[in-house]
């Protein structure tokens, strides 16, 4: 007997919230324990997970699939041991569950402690990779959540071995083995109605390109954590050191131009503007980068390809680079203001109240002062793993580690108090 | 001419979006001027609140609105004066823009903060009591946010001399006039307009009763608060300090019946309910509380009604109360995942280990210890006035105070680093 695409998704979302007490109680301990089994079993299954991954590879040439998008597919020995380098990691960090920050004594006596708990269920929807599915079996393990992933069909074989070695390890220390679940289906119609159970799952967090995840919010009744686009900027301040402009401006564009925190559109100061652009457009295009100037840039390096208006508003993701002198800091904040996408902006400056008027009044989820904004990254930022970068206000902004997986409740000791 | 609801709203929202940048930017003390100059003006306008509040009683008069509802509807002088305090009380409350309670210091010399910011625009959605359009007003101010504001029908014409004499206010300190918006309307058809408008509203918080709140999240794209039943439950273990246990069993239940930290179930531990229940029924009888009881309880008190199933799912908002004989901890923690709405859950206990246990496993946005459930408030609980109760996870958990009407964004100071 076969069941119906509805009863297999309110099977496993079913079973996600039912076991997500367990979970959430389960010590810190053997939390930690699992994580690390988890690297254990990775290195022991190697084989069948390089065999699994050549079948999605294989599939992938099939299917034509461009370069970039094999290469994320690929995984390799060496790939493998840094994916279980990183679950040990997941494992090394602070738990936070039952974790507090913050608490006070009320005049009363009444001591209060907001104190950290999970979420509850929690489901990630992703492309290609499948090291996000290691990554955030782990992550939400750590921090006491039940998880539903929804992988990429493209790593669907990938993904079966992993899922298999997870519910192994989870079984063989006690723990319900429907705490990390595999959507079983490569099924596309499973999506809208995962994205309907908003009794059992908590929050949905999707990664992969700004149309993956304008269709999550658009067909959620969950909340969603929304990751945009990356409009990175660098502003280079009348008052900026040139030395520190030029290697931050250098690093922030051509170190790893295909990620999300690399700049997309520098900024420079009038004040500054024909002392430093000629030498920062040596050194990008000796780095193959293409630069879509400004008419007040193209004065200073005429040689370069004028930008358009929807320049101002692109993220390429390639070795490209809008540039515009602006009317000092006023003019820096009115053009992130207008085309930033809240991601990440850097402003480089020895004046230190222009860099705190800068980092007070620009709206990103990761302002910085002297330093490339390639350092918008959880690892970077000192969280550990992320499991998403959140371009919204709510509930999270910027990456999110294990903090960002839990909630805070509040505890209140008393010695017998009432209301009066 | 005429302009159709759709533009309406469309130019509401925007107003509301394009000036929250200049709210989020105004300083810590021009707000607070602003919001003691709220509570000033509505004294000197006493009169002008007065005569529309009439207008609105004596329409609910006319649509012959409930007791209650009208209680609620009313203002009087002192009502009015308590008004003004609670405005000053939150002009005096903390600024939380620009504040920072986490920093540390990365291996590479990085200095990352995390800082308070604005949500940026809240809509508030709430029922007949005009008081929440002063404070909404006020809190939404005080935490940098703009606010649209959609109250009840009922209080129209109050809720108007309150959005004239904020505009006023915010005009003559120089603050933009539309960071405080009232609807202008009462067609419900704005309701649906407004939800869609993401692009304008980053947060929703509906104030009022389930039905409310359900259809706001069943019809919107934005974000949405969610604060659902206040099934409250007290316990009373084994070990409890009878004194204690008999005073917060009645301070739950009877002080004020009608609001959601109110006490609808009492769990008793089988092994104390012999020796404390007869007393406690007693002293609830007198107060005029309806028990229903489940049939261990019957065999102790055997005058009272039996408890259905239905009963323990109930909030009654009223001097009813549902009595339980359970198994011990264990027995109280099954007993409030089944049944309870995540609200507030409360032991009563001299063993600290049970009580430890109870605080971190029960999942409810307040846990208390020797404490009344009625302690679950933003006031009491030291946050100053509230905007809302969260009684789900995600953004917010418990009582709202300003703190969750910010968000915290990276703030990284570096010396010209750059990532290797």
């Amino acid at each position: 007997m076969t069941i119906s695409l509805e009863e297999t998704i309110n099977n496993l979302t079913r079973a996600a919230r039912e076991c997500s007490r367990t979970v959430a109680r389960a010590s810190a301990h053997l939390r930690t324990r699992a994580i690390n089994a988890m690297a254990q079993e990775l290195r022991q299954r190697i084989d069948l997970v390089l065999q699994a991954n050549a079948e999605d590879l294989s599939q992938a040439e099939t299917n034509q699939l461009s370069a970039a998008m094999k290469d994320r597919l690929r995984l390799d020995q060496v790939r493998i041991e840094n994916l279980a380098i990183a679950l040990e990691d997941i494992a090394a960090q602070r738990d936070p569950v039952g974790t507090s920050a913050r608490h006070w004594t009320q005049e009363n006596g009444l001591e209060v402690h907001k104190v950290r708990l999970p979420l509850g269920v929690i489901m990630m929807i992703y492309e290609s990779r499948p090291n996000v599915t290691l990554d955030a079996a782990a992550l939400c393990l750590r921090s006491g959540n039940t998880v539903i992933l929804r992988g990429g069909k493209e790593a669907f074989q990938t993904n079966q071995v992993f899922g298999t070695l997870i519910a192994d390890v989870l079984k063989s220390h006690g723990l319900p083995e429907y705490a990390v679940q595999l959507v079983p289906t490569t099924d596309r119609a499973a999506v809208p109605l995962l994205l309907q159970a908003s009794d059992y799952i908590d929050l949905v967090i999707p990664r992969g390109g700004e149309s993956l995840i304008r269709s999550v919010v658009a067909q959620s009744r969950i909340p969603v954590v929304q990751h945009y686009q990356g409009i990175c900027h660098v502003y280079i301040d009348g008052e900026a050191d040139p030395v520190k402009a030029k290697a931050i401006a250098y690093n922030a564009k051509v170190q790893r131009p295909g990620v999300c925190n690399a700049m997309e559109t520098l900024l420079i100061d009038k004040a500054i503007a024909e002392a430093i652009l000629p030498e920062i457009v040596s050194e990008l295009e000796e780095a193959g980068v293409e630069m879509r100037a400004c008419l007040a840039s193209l004065q200073i390096a005429p040689n370069l390809r004028p930008a358009s208006e929807a320049d101002w508003d692109t993220e390429f993701l390639d070795l490209v680079l809008a540039i515009r002198v602006v009317d000092g800091l006023e003019g820096a904040i009115a053009h992130i203001d207008e085309h930033g996408s809240n991601h990440t902006a850097s402003i480089v400056t020895e004046n230190p109240v222009r860099a705190e008027q800068f980092l007070m009044e620009v709206d990103a989820s990761c302002v910085l002062h002297n330093a490339s904004t390639r350092f918008n990254d959880g690892g970077e930022l000192g969280l550990g793993a992320e499991m998403g970068i959140s371009t919204t206000r709510i509930h999270a902004y910027g990456p999110m580690g294990v903090d960002a997986l839990t909630t805070e409740k509040f505890v209140v000791r008393g010695k017998g108090h009432i209301r009066t």
